[in-house]
């Protein structure tokens, strides 16, 4: 009935860089730096730039074909750094599609947004490496476990959290992780953890924010008597619930939902919501800046 | 190519008696109000109920045609109130098709909601009557000439806010005003005017509430982040935007939208939202219980 | 930072008997079947009904506690087929919601839809059996393992494919399948085959219904550059595409989509949809009336 | 309560030009043609550009201050005609921002889209003039009255077609009209008053097309039983509701909805959906290529 159909969308086959940027707006900066990559022949299969008149700034994300190209792998970052980054007050970033992204699943008891995270993963649809899952709380070591996966359970009391969540480092640095999802990990992560990493960490709200910050947001939906539920994926900051948000979207609810109802319709918000964030970020495609994320198409 | 259109769906044409009631769930409630109706020749042209099971509070709306009914209208009311009030500790309103609910609009300087209104007014999409549009500033008056429609323009000033508002009641009290709808008017009413008319000033918040509840709300979204910004009509009440909410929805925004652009974007919502929220009114369609709205399909 | 959340939001806990029924629209029916239910001890949990005026048909759910209702479990169809079957032409099913339905899930290649399934299943979100996983190929057999459900491969050719759609309804009858879900299975199925399942086969399709019936949907979406794309679950008939709609649902694309970037898109729209469909339909929730459904919230 | 809003959201307030281009997609062809802007002084205050890798095509909206930009206004076209036309095979379209687009609406007699419109036209939203409006039905004078605008009721039976065409194109060319606007205008136009105005007339269809071409798509959508209706904004062109679609958004509708409250559900899809398509028009947003459309954000 149907040809063979190809999972992930925009997976570029040949090795391509990958530049992520910002710096105060001037005049001609795409053109100088799409320039430099042209004439070390660099063939461009993606530019996507922004300029947020208000604050100034320009963002753009490139990426472009290695083969061809004329600076060595890795001369590319020293070359940007030495030729922009001070001429210009550039912030960069530089990565490359042939290195899979590490990422650790931090969950709780609720299994939905792992397991769609795992479905996606297992079909292959991430270009990322899943090396381990860490919970406080055993209940989904099966589901890890159905999917081979590494699974860690670090319970964590108010008197071990120090100690728990050093520990949990040392797992993280063991398995060279680049960056954590939270999916529906019912645990405040301290100041210290957050900052090993910045803009790293995804996190999963289970509401519109900022409507309802902190626990129970269904019930407080429920109480204030809202029309829409929602769910947003955000970076964890040191703020709760207040990072640079990442992705959001709603459903509609009526008078006939009760607080089970919203909290059953609301998991498939919260999972879709989820991995769309952790798709953009594997795929490279957020930029924050003042704790708003720019994300590229 | 195509027939005459309807604008006005599902007016009935004969006349009708629409009934809208909660009391405590007991067994046979429904049975017991849809036979005295039928008992009497009344046939039930439109009934939905939905019962609160947590509350154990039973919702109903039943309408049916006066023709044939053989309690006469003015004693439909009291049959109502003699058999039931007091026996299933019954709240009820009753209404009649064949009257026409007064609707006052309140402006300040934007325009979009009350053109969407009076458009659908005009088309004779709405059940209504708009015997006078109200405002704080002239800036709107050729928009109501245009449209034939009174227009008082009654400034007010943190001096003489009380004297105003009783020039207000006094109008409003000429025009035998059923319902206040605030079309974007930019100013708080007073307690004692929103006594005046309990669960009857429909407002429109341009934010997804009870996210950004105050002034200047897509300055708060734009400062956030999000990626969703949202509209909300509710009823009035004492507490400011956390009146029972009728309707929401959003529309989706990205880092390239400023301020004027969220603005902008969600006037399109804020117009959209809050007609749905007073044709359910109109339609009488709407019941308030415990800070929330059961809205009939 | 949070209770213990229900993912089944609305099972009753108690023996119910659940009636789905209609009738020629006329007076008085509903109190009818009410009482029945009531005068016999019957607490209703759930009711909600329709009066499609212009088929002038009545659609009824409701749903009532075996718990003190004097007529025995195996007694209530025959009275409801005594009392009213030809008295009101009356068309019902009854069942009781300590039968969980038995569903088998068809597969092809492709995993997301079953992916969802299974983790809802596994979860306990659902009230169902899963007691076989049927396929035209073996790619998905590692995914049945993996929730330990058994896979039947069963290739389909031009030339065996009545054979083979015999062994199929073999299993299925050994199994005592109630209902089957068509997961991107990519096979038309016989009319013969259908016939066995009257609206117990449901299927998704990853169009917006009736846009883009057969094969290859995203490249006739990508073709005709819409502005959404979309997915359609609904009832399998002996038209192609064309039986009762169950749910659909949109995701908005832009020029920047390609075929395998809708192809992606589409996947979470696909699942969400088919889920919510399988759904309605384990919770009884679905009746269908020439050639639509009406579905109960 | 609130600082004065703007409705116009990006208005830039000096003199721009605006570049809409396309071409084979080949190295440098973004740095070339920001270069020649700014090396002649031009300040880009929007640049957004997109390559159809497919296609092979490279498209470019850009828009710069004409302040201090060193290449005369009336020299501009033919500097990038001389330059690159021939030599990157370029299409190009150049737009100034002080010229107002001169735009002809539609009717025949429903108002909710003409309302919508006039309404953002009168409020100020759109930088555009509207010097008439034509009907096949006298209906909707008093709404063009209300509002000032010169309307003409143009008659047409299948005798007179071709003639009431010609006096169209007259008045058209009289007003030297820019673009034509259907708004719900309920005849076909022939392919030769098509050919005068090319992607330059823009139609709402009330369906979700591909679904539902051609008359009275809300009875197709209600019989086919969906559980979504559309609105389609698109180009028309020679092929009936086959132009390339600028715009598409739906509702979501429920089994109790019968065909009346279908159309008048769609009517608030229909206007939302034409006014953003008009306004990306106006803002000279939109490229065409190969029956699509190119939006830039």
């Amino acid at each position: 009935m149907e040809t063979k159909q190809i999972a992930a969308p925009d997976t570029p086959k040949s090795p391509t860089a990958i530049l992520l940027m910002h710096c105060p707006d001037r005049q001609g900066i795409l053109a100088t730096v799409t320039r430099l990559i042209n004439v070390h022949g660099g063939n461009i299969v993606y530019l996507d730039q922004y300029v947020d008149r208000e604050a100034g700034v320009f963002f753009m994300r490139v990426e472009w074909e290695l083969d061809g190209f004329s600076i060595p792998k890795d001369e590319i970052a020293p070359t940007f750094e030495r030729l922009y980054a001070k001429k210009y007050n550039l912030y960069f970033r530089l990565y490359f599609n042939d290195y899979k992204p590490r990422m650790a699943i931090f969950v709780s008891k609720l299994s939905h947004c792992l397991y769609d995270m795992l479905a996606r993963y297992t079909a292959g649809e991430w270009d990322v490496e899943i090396p381990l899952i860490i919970s406080n709380h055993p209940d989904l070591r099966p589901v890890a476990e159905r999917f081979g996966i590494p699974f860690h359970h670090i319970p964590i009391t108010k008197e071990n959290k120090a100690a728990q969540e050093a520990a949990t480092l040392g797992l993280l640095a063991d398995e060279r992780i680049d960056f954590v999802v939270l999916a529906r990990y019912m645990q405040i992560l301290s100041d210290d953890f957050i900052r090993n990493f910045p803009h790293r960490i995804i996190n999963i709200h289970h509401s519109f924010l900022p409507a309802f910050i902190g626990a129970r947001p269904y019930h407080a939906a429920y109480e204030r008597g809202v029309k829409l539920i929602g769910a947003t994926s955000h970076y964890v900051t040191a703020d709760l619930d207040a990072g640079p948000i990442i992705e959001q979207d709603i459903a509609r609810i009526s008078h006939k939902d009760n607080v089970a109802s919203l909290i059953h319709r609301g998991q498939d918000l919260e999972k879709i919501v989820l991995s769309k964030a952790v798709e953009k970020h594997i795929q490279r495609k957020i930029l924050t800046y003042r704790n708003k994320t720019i994300i590229f198409s």
